[in-house]
């Protein structure tokens, strides 16, 4: 027999000293869990007394209740009449099914603002906030498009163009198009089918996908239903707590047959300040503090900013933000066999670090997390200019991916033209899935090969292996590109290695 | 006796397997031609089962029916009164007769972005989409503007300017402005004189008018009244099946007492992404989609983006994007005596290629197709730096006509004096036209005249073969103009010439 | 016995056959006048046969119409109770005494803006379209003021800034500050003081006025009640007949107590393309047809464009355009011994060539005529710095005044620092007198005078003298100053000379 | 027995020749007072006859009006029930209890924009304006922020940044942060804890303090309540009546505990043109007037703009603009022992004659008080890499300190990155104060130090002293930097020295 709780009950375990719970319709005594929480006790505090699974579901995997709590700590069930549903309504939430005739069939849908706009009016406004915001005063996130935008092409004529083919190999697997989908956390917050419905659209282009460690369906889960051949790859924070991110390494060693290579992710050693994401956590909190039942004199939100934490901040909590060149790869590669990529690289001078580790490392992904660590940081396009500048041997010894502003096809050819052979996607896939689920991902892909296959034949292109930086002229932006510290006596750009090293 | 058919019969016919329409009253049985049709099926079969008249009649030269439809094809008449005349209204349509009479005077209009706005009320929005519309999200068509506008003019004094001409030569033939008008398709989208209606204003001018492939009149239509000694040329987009192209130059052939040189266009091997117009075609379909009766059951528009096709894209059907410089060119020599020139060159290097086909090449003219192909194409006048700074020879052996974002008489002076001897506008005419007919492309002539002499005047010039790059100041967009590949390695930009020619 | 007629008798007369107008209440038949209008017959055709005083008399010298008419031309008076007064309604003034009440006290304008803002408010929209408006689409005159903006000023900090002197010479005279008032027609337009309150202003301040040719008062009006030591300049238009010139000299000349100079305007050859002011002249014509008597079938305006002609118009008919170095110069040499300035010099090449004409010439004013000349000409601060770079030795020869763009004391010092010695404003003054007639000129000087102090104070300089280049950073405009013609083959900016000349 | 008067009675009294005010309701007689007046005897008059506590009180520390009258200038009481209390009802005055409850929690204030616009509304009008005003056109304040957004980061990765340390020494003294808090007048404008309130907040981040002359409290009030080791700065305007600046410098000498150096504003040696706080003078002048008793017929305000004064105006008059590098500082070295800072070096000449003068000076603060002065004054960090530039060895001969436009952490670190060793924060203290007293600017603080860390850690640099300038890409900015006088004959600009010094 189950024992079944009132809200009311509920309501009166918020605080550090008794702390409950519910999640999917049960009751949980989380108290001595809290301080084995990844994301931090006061993640868990702010739902404390109520019904978590609306904030828990979207970004814990399968497994993760049952992995952290032991079986005594399922109290029971909880009486779902006296749940007050209004209390954690959202506040733009458009989800529902009313909502989802209103929407515009996708083929309406001409290019990926569209889909944004789409997937803005659809998705709960804590999830638009996740996806949408960025470090500061999002300079760098404007940037990065803008960059792009700046650089203009050069068309060739009277060439036959008649056929023309986007597919090209990234780290040797062949893929229907340049583009990837870059790691993302949290994506069932856009849609139910989560990264699963990321990976069926990649299977539909033959693109690949990046897992991210902060994924809300367990890597299993995604690369299950996968086309034949489809390849993905895995993100990686490590963890403080390492033989955590050794067995999670463990398992993606099982997947190896679908999971092809190891991304780590090194731009983003702090968290970064994200003032949408952490204002509607601050308006979320308001809301659900005003309608908590009053006898719960303890409900107050602990200390703080706004007595909350916002999604980014509590993917964070539990990252190890002490790598190093020295310590870390050793490491990783005891761990797997797997090829190994290097994400967040931002200046020549740590591409060329990486190009020393060749081939323990085989390749490097330019990018400031969508500009969503340190804002004014280079847009990859800059990075891809500064190497070519600087080292351009890296060139021939790594695959160089670019990612982060990416919003139409001439955006990515102008980056393949530079010197990248990869191009990620990140929220662009995520506005997909919140505008259409797995088929909004199709319809952004389809719109991205549509314009990449239109640019490269106005260009006189027909393959990709043809791009080259004779097809852009870069002038609007090579000025701002990095040529040594500022002032008289050391103009010595090149190479430079940090002290500390 | 000529058999009576209801809407409601003909609407029944509309799917692949029996395909309709109503063409100026006459109902025609359409299916065998479906395969046929160099715009694609599909954009026939949006318009099955229905009154296709409005769509049909402005885009297709007279004749084109009948060379298309085999005579049984035509199965009889509709019974208007069956026909509900508001399915099709347009959306923004002010061309009825009570419009025009609230129109401001044509001289009252002052400038070209008066007569647009005029021409943006007046025509119907589809029309409007069309003309307006450009590539992605409009930068070149934007750029190719504001380039004119960064350049200073430098004006030199106590010079007699008592007298001022405008008039010049544009191979061999003499003019009364440097200005032409570029050829443009479905200018009776704009008014029902069309392309014919743009001759008279021109023959008033003495300004040459190209006529396009896809123009709505037969060139033997167009050139009927002109002027005597006005001047034409031809555009030719060369068709997949050649035999047709052979055809239509064999007519040309025939009107070489008017039209005086062939301008082969090569800046469109493939439809550019043009939302407003795809936008437009969504929603005229979402409309008549609406509207169309009840019991036909198949009248769910096919498959593709909306289900509709958009006017650029219906133009576009059949047309090769297989042309090239070997094969090309001997291939059209054949078919003609006529004087070529090459539409969109868009780097210096390949107006350094069409300069070694001297004297079989006459002309080059630099193009972005007004913007409406490749966002992020450079304008005109980057091209005409580029040129200037690599292979000035060019301007010796080619005569250079520069069009895209004319909007002032300055504008056109300093394209001439930067080395290019005519000036194309394309939209300014169409605006012309749908301001004001005939009359209101006289008013744009006019206008842009006026604006050419003043600029004259004040710089101290009274013939257009003073005009130099002495008079301008290009320093705001210099440090814009292509330099060579990105990177330190290989800075040569002079006359590469891609790999694959 | 003077004949009375009424305003309907009147209307009848507005054609080319019969032309009568009613100025300060007589009747004149002034059809044989017609042919000899300087503006033009169109300018009178648009005012026949109605009560023309309005738009006449601000823009009209007293003895302007007994010099141009035979007596018998005065057929008598109009009967004052048959004029509609509405039917001249000005669109927005607001020049009543409720209004001027209404209006804030000159010592809370802080800024040149505030006084402009009020002025507009104050004055016809006639009025204020004939100073706002400059060529086509107001680059030019946005820019002159901007070119100031982005150069930057170097303080100098620990000096004595205890007494700071903002007097100067300008050709030799002593003046107050370096700031003068340009010439500029019609001054009557904004307030009934003219021209001779701007002069009033000038006295207080020992400023230097330049009297424009069409200035709306005749020079001896504007001297009169001159200041003891104030100092005039005349500006002259050459007239295309050119007794009309020289006899306007023979006056000046006997005036050589107060005008010391003369000034000759060669910035504007021709009528620039000013909207503002044309589209108000429509504006008010279309009013005007409208109120007219309807029996009076020829009242239609005749050709052109509206059938109206803007003021810049009117004022330009009858100027020559042909004037030049080798005949202007010798010939007004013969017609006075003032010393000569030329004005409306844009380029380093005019400058070095008004240089090689010294001591003939004591002076050139760097000006585009305030932006209402040719579009996109270069700001006089494009051209200060063009001198500086290629024949600095002009400064020496010379004295170089600038106008155009002059907002701020900060504008004024520095023109000065680069090379300026005395700076003209235009508008200002007219703002000025518009927002409270001699005193709202005052006011403007006012301003400006104790924005240049304290500028001065701040840079560390306490005499007009100290200003020079080592105070200002104009390296946001330096990258823009002309190099020479764009290409490769002939970067020879330096003191090249027209063919034609 | 008090005498008491009525409203009307002091009404009276409102002229040169008779002026009474009540001050924290008594009445004084300040006739003889008005030619002694610091500020100015028009400060007085235009608050003569009425209550001037609200104006008078938070600009005037404690004791000034001990000082400055006679115990017999003290006539009595006002009685309180005759004084309007409406007459000086503050325009958007917010500052009530009612107000401040509606305030959002302050950790929901995320950013320093967000503290400006609680403060925006929470403060008086006249103390926003006093606040946010700027020179002229607000070129300089908006350069200020924008010119450290143009320069870009470079993040290194894979460095350990597990721990980050904000703290540094400045002077020799160690801070908790190198932000330190501008010397600024009228904090009690702001709250009533004023300039001790500052203080507060300070003790806890062990954050730098600068003291203004003009500041509202005592420095003895502002150091009283220090904590423990927290070190202040005291900012010096030198007086015309020398003597009081000896008085001030000897109670100076005597909190040498506390405050550890002297620093001296060469920045301002006249009053910037502030055109908001000019205008909120005359905004509240215009409504005492209106309010001002009837029969009062001596109350119209006396000459000059608006009658009025701005708080500006006011805080300056008195202050001596004859200060020289060869009189001021062996005058100064005689006042104190205390180490001496120049603040508002603009350009690398004063900065390297700064330098020469160590070390009797022992640092600079590159500052043009924020924008506040001279308009188009150049941002700090222009000087900064001017310095770097020309005479870079400044940097280890003094210490440089910035201020003006810090409203981000990456502000900070980009100054730093550039060779500032501290960094001030003017404005941003006083919003900190509006927004929530003392708490207020500790959050301002607790903001900026924490994105100073993020900012750090995502460099990959965990101690100030590794930053450097291979962290920043200044390009954006660099082509701006002065490079000696524009023209071709001199371009000298290394270490020139004005003629006049």
């Amino acid at each position: 027999m189950v024992k079944l709780f009132t809200a009311e009950e509920v309501a009166k375990h918020s605080s550090l000293e008794s702390c409950w719970v519910v999640l999917y319709g049960s009751v949980y005594d989380v108290t001595d869990f809290l301080p084995h929480h990844p994301g931090g006790s006061k993640a868990i505090l702010q739902l404390a007394g109520r019904d978590a699974t609306e904030d828990y579901d979207p970004i814990h995997p399968p497994g993760t209740l049952e992995n952290g709590l032991r079986p005594e700590a399922k109290l029971g069930s909880v009486d779902l009449s006296t749940l007050s549903r209004s209390e954690e309504a959202p506040i733009e939430d458009g989800q529902g099914d009313a909502a989802s005739r209103r929407l515009p069939p996708l083929d309406t849908l001409l290019n990926l603002d569209d889909i944004e706009r789409v997937a803005t009016r659809q998705i709960s406004h804590k999830a638009w906030a996740y996806y949408f915001s960025a470090a500061d005063d999002l300079i760098s996130k404007r940037l990065n498009n803008e960059a792009y935008r700046s650089i203009l092409l050069r068309p060739r004529i009277f060439i036959d163009v008649g056929k023309c083919e986007t597919s090209t190999t990234l780290l040797g697997h062949g893929v229907g198009l340049p583009v990837y989908v870059s790691p993302a956390a949290a994506a069932r917050l856009a849609h139910t089918t989560g990264e699963a419905g990321i990976a069926q659209a990649c299977g539909k282009f033959n693109a690949i996908q990046l897992i991210s460690t902060n994924a809300s369906m367990t890597p299993e889960q995604i690369v299950k239903d996968a086309a034949s051949g489809q390849v993905f790859g895995f993100q990686l924070y490590v963890q403080v707590e390492q033989s955590k991110s050794e067995a999670l390494l463990s398992r993606i060693n099982k997947l190896s047959h679908k999971i092809k290579f190891i991304c780590l992710t090194l731009d983003a050693p702090a968290p970064g300040n994200r003032e949408h994401d952490e204002r509607a956590s601050n308006m979320a909190a308001t809301q659900s503090v005003t309608s908590i039942v009053q006898s719960s004199s303890t409900s107050k939100p602990p200390e703080g900013s706004g007595g909350t934490i916002s999604i980014a901040n509590q993917l964070f909590l539990g990252t190890d933000s002490r790598l190093t060149w020295k310590t870390t790869l050793p490491w990783l590669r005891k761990q797997t066999n797997l090829p190994i990529i290097l994400k967040g690289i931002q200046t020549h001078e740590d591409a060329h670090l990486a190009s020393l580790h060749a081939p323990l490392v085989q390749g490097i992904i330019l990018s400031n997390h969508g500009g969503r660590e340190l804002d004014t940081a280079p847009p990859a396009v800059h990075t891809l200019l500064e190497i070519r500048k600087y080292c351009p041997e890296v060139f021939t010894k790594l695959e160089v991916w670019v990612d982060g502003g990416i919003r139409r096809g001439t955006d990515v050819v102008k980056a393949l033209c530079l010197g990248a052979r990869g191009v990620g996607i990140g929220r662009a896939a995520l506005w997909g899935l919140g505008a259409g689920g797995p088929e909004g991902v199709e319809r952004t892909l389809e719109i991205l090969k549509a314009e990449i296959e239109t640019c490269m034949r106005l260009l006189g292109v027909t393959s990709i292996s043809e791009l080259g930086p004779k097809y852009v002229n870069t002038r609007a932006i090579e000025h701002l590109i990095y040529d040594g510290p500022a002032g008289l006596e050391d103009k010595q750009p090149r190479l430079w290695v940090p002290a500390k090293l």
